[in-house]
């Protein structure tokens, strides 16, 4: 067996990515009352899976809904709550990550989870957002392993502050651009005269292409990418899911074009959506003054949004934070055995910083920046 | 107690909706190949949920997927399967309706179902379509009493001919238009200038609105309308799942056309599709010709389309069977007690007769119809 | 020549749609500050066609725009502008309705009258929002009749107060259901517990099907509807562009929700959107609280929005009058000849309302209503 | 003045994009079949614009069909004809590309050119497609200088071969990522075990970001890029329309899914689609059994499709085509002076050259390729 590399954001190793800067901690948890949940379900030879919660903000979400929109990428998959949303205009549940396969008995984990709230006691409808991505190349997808006690738990021990990273969560069986995958975060802020906003994104990856890392043609110099020949065709299939969260006040309108441009962020680090992966990005909105009441006592509603011209500098950090989110997804994956015995190895650490440097994309923090102002 | 009038089907009363003639049972089950199960849930005073399979053929259903599509009326609803239906064009196992917090336990049934299936043993990823409406009126809907063992054996006795309407499988605890609604369904047939094809439609319908039948005002004569003073007022949200079957070959694209014009008929029963209706409408074809094998061995496949200049006359098939499935649905639906020992009165058949009298729309039998060439 | 009956307006004949008071005018200007200009070109034997133009408020609409969306019916049709307004929510022209090979034409007099008024001096992109249906059966579309001065004089002539329907503006050469259509207009004004709002509906109707009128099957009645066996075959496919008023404030997703129920009615009126027909929905709100500014001095902005859960009057309002404009498009057309000598003839007063009279269907006002709380 | 530097291609500067190998020309024409044509209308100092024309076949466009879909990246812009491309899912008339406020008198002009082709004499609608871009910052773009002969010419004089690139029709006033942009042409050819099918594309860039060059980051290097303080700010807004062919017997829901594709290729060169950026990206297949004829006589067609599951490889092709062709936008525009005095600089070669050594970028040629089988 190999020893395996400490694994370290992609940050720590010096690959600085884009002209933003980031928040506290680099992670969707920087959008404030955000928090995140993993559960890990590592059982025997075969059980490689889990569940990551989202929780928008404190309270009951579903007397206190957060404006939300979906982008659909490539939409061979499973996320549930994607019609509701996009009519509505809100969640009304927090976000929970797994299997593909577990997506329903996660969903139906969740219903009994809102129902049982205290305040919701009446409540008859409830449109459970899960999100999905197929670890079926290490994990027993078939079984699903995922329960409800393995849902509760992930919601009870969300918090905010950093986030676990790589095989965590939603993320220990996910495979992305031909190494270990997983869970990875990451999160920009903007200058004053931009609104001086917080945009966060969180990443379950597990997706093929010819990666690249910063614009380095990593995949190509590890010989790893789709449509190279070798015994073992590059796996260019799988899915990626996308939470964003930020503090802007924007319409469901606005923040579906802010989900849509972290669609982009797959050129970025050598991916193109193939056929068989489920992209899908959810945005929400933390602002107070955006929140939905259940049961509102007025016919009109105040809100506010963020004008159109203003979005860009907005669409330029889910961009970036996107980027790196996926790029810490790969560098903070350990290698990992599952089902049938098979090993997907991580991102080798040593000899990725030697081609970064063959290509000098380690120094992109002395280049010039965003302005601060 | 009032005696409950024996339920008759509304053309059977003389109300026949539209210039096209139906098929034999005047059902969805006169598209060839497609079969319909329905398991009833009603159990002491508040369980009145089931579950209702519409199965495309007698294959294995995800070996051999049907090119469908789904309109979304308004959005507010949980339909599971919507955006994988939207990228692929097809549909890959039965189609299940069932109540809103149900649908993803019988989503994980439905999953179970699938991967079991003899040549199914490998299958790792499945799109499980789950449809629902709210029952919570008259169901303890938070106790989600549909099971698998229901689901398994919705599919196992679903078969073709007549076809169960109102009080049964998902219809059982369903409400529309301030009546008892349910199932129903009703289907057309086209001239052989037009192509000689069929259209099938099964509703679950359960919304609210201002009753009309063949355009005479039953809900204002019954004074039991939306927006009406009165101490209960009549409940104008709810859903209606739409599920069309065609023998016609169609490609996704011109499903979700057809799809679209059942949303019309909406208008002709006196609905208007409410904020809280989830209305949405699921077409497939039937033709061999449009079967999409997976795991297909070619690169390319051949397919056959109607033109588009030749879809009109689907269109109007399809909204009259929507029209008539709705009102089928009201008219063999019986009165139901349910939780809080709350009752739903059935449409009123006797008055309804002397209101449609009243309003001469019993002989449109006599009036000029469509082409029999 | 057979002496043409005198034109009435649907209500005032005592067909009576729905159970929702009108406007004052029953008109899309009861939506206050909403003007309407028509221009009719009528020239020689063979143009027929026109111009109308809606415009939403007084002041320089692209300096201070209104929140809008589009809802396509049916997409076989030209509409122009259709992208911006999903993508920025809102029009920053007026609307212009002309005829189909007219509508580059139309829009590029509507960019030479933005561009120019005061204020726009510096105004180097507009997005021109230009309808149309096809009225080559009559005129002779090729020729591109509509000119810059009919444009700039339709938005000169525009006025409030009761509105002109029938064979004017772009009305003048359509067919609708068999018989001679046009422009129609109507409102609703709802009730206090529910608003208070009017929503005000203009139609260019131009399509085919099998007319019914308040619900009687008027089309087969009159032997003239699509699929029946006759020598010169009912014309199904057209086209038809529905504009919608409110002054409730509404964002742009509550408007598109709006526009959608518009779509319900065609259903009413006995049509099903044909493959040929280009039925597209536009709605704007001129809420003063929902202006959008040009060059916003702030990044954000404060607007009012309708709470999901009250929108379901708005719905029925909007599908209400819009049966009746579509209604009132043919009863207040009158007979016209055109290119090749061809004759539509207007629908025939005295004869449908002995249909009406037969199905009973004059003495809808005394059926109850709607709470007038 | 600063003598201008020769303008390269990418590719001959040793930018080799990707792991695909091109087609012949590198350029959209690689499509067989597939011809364009520009007219550049320059004239005094202030008129910088024109028209390019793109043409799937030599026969009469509006009798033969191709199947066509339109993806909206960002739909801040005019593009026409998207309704009915989607609805009928085929394009009936080449496309044309101009300038922002030129669009519907383009368009006029393409009508104008369709009705009177031989055979079209009876036709009375036809769907021009024809997208924009703002050349406002060097183009009197207020008096829409593209009149109909310069359309008759564009379509005349369209012709198969290697395409002009840069400063050519819709280019000539564009600006992209700080420098002058315009018009880029590239394409992608798949192994045979992919299809062997060819995929083409033509831009016409004009848009902001932070200018990446094969991974290189050029745009901060240069210190010219977005959000970076400075005395004149980088233009962000602006649009790009990317044309997409390919012969690949494609479904409009395949095109569309291949159309989004492209849209990634932004995040490589350094571009998120800004606010104000109208990013559309137009498909179509010129297979010959993909074909939709006008008026077709019979009711069912036959077509082709690529499986779903073989899709995969032209997504990449696509986006690796789309990053090329941008580049080649910009490195073969040369310097550009036009209204109000006002000069945008060509990308400078040689510095850009010196950053790429410095990145390591130039020798990518070497790197580990697609399968060629």
């Amino acid at each position: 067996m190999i020893a395996q590399e400490k694994r370290v954001r992609a940050r720590d190793l010096g690959i600085s990515i884009g002209i933003l800067p980031t928040g506290k901690w680099n992670a969707i948890t920087d959008v404030e009352g955000v928090k995140v949940g993993h559960v890990s379900v590592i059982q025997g030879d075969s059980v490689r899976t889990g569940v990551t919660a989202i929780i928008p903000h404190d309270g009951n979400i579903f007397q206190d809904k957060v404006p939300a929109a979906v982008y659909v990428g490539n939409g061979f998959g499973k996320l549930m709550g994607i019609s509701q949303i996009r009519e509505l205009g809100n969640i009304e549940t927090p976000i929970l990550l797994t299997n593909t396969l577990n997506a329903p008995k996660v969903a139906d984990a969740l219903i009994d989870y809102m129902i049982h709230l205290p305040g919701n006691e009446k409540v008859r409808s409830v449109n459970p957002v899960v999100g999905e991505t197929n670890d079926g190349g290490l994990n027993d997808i078939r079984g699903r392993h995922v329960h409800k006690e393995h849902v509760f738990q992930s919601l009870k021990e969300a918090k905010t502050g950093p986030v676990a990273e790589g095989n965590v969560g939603a993320g220990v069986g996910t495979e992305t651009l031909g190494f270990k995958g997983g869970i990875g975060t990451a999160s920009r802020k903007l200058p004053p005269s931009k609104g001086g906003y917080t945009v966060g994104v969180l990443v379950q990856s597990n997706f093929g292409g010819v990666l690249q890392i910063n614009g380095a043609p990593v995949g190509r110099e590890l010989h790893n990418f789709y449509m190279m020949e070798k015994k073992e065709p590059h796996k260019v299939d799988g899915s990626c899911m996308i939470i964003i969260a930020t503090d802007a006040p924007l319409s469901p309108r606005n923040l579906e074009r802010l989900a849509k441009r972290s669609y982009i962020a797959f050129g970025n680090v050598g991916a193109f959506s193939s056929n068989g992966s489920g992209d899908y990005s959810i945005a929400f909105s933390t602002h107070p003054a955006c929140r939905v009441p259940y049961n509102g006592k007025t016919i009109e509603m105040e809100v506010k949004d963020v004008h159109n011209d203003e979005m860009s500098a907005l669409f330029m950090a889910v961009w970036e934070a996107t980027e790196e989110a996926l790029l810490n997804s790969l560098f903070m994956a350990e290698d990992m055995t599952g089902i049938n015995k098979r090993t997907v190895r991580s991102l080798p650490i040593k000899e990725t910083l030697q081609i970064l440097k063959k290509y000098n994309v380690l120094n992109h923090d002395k280049l010039p920046k965003a302005t601060t102002k």
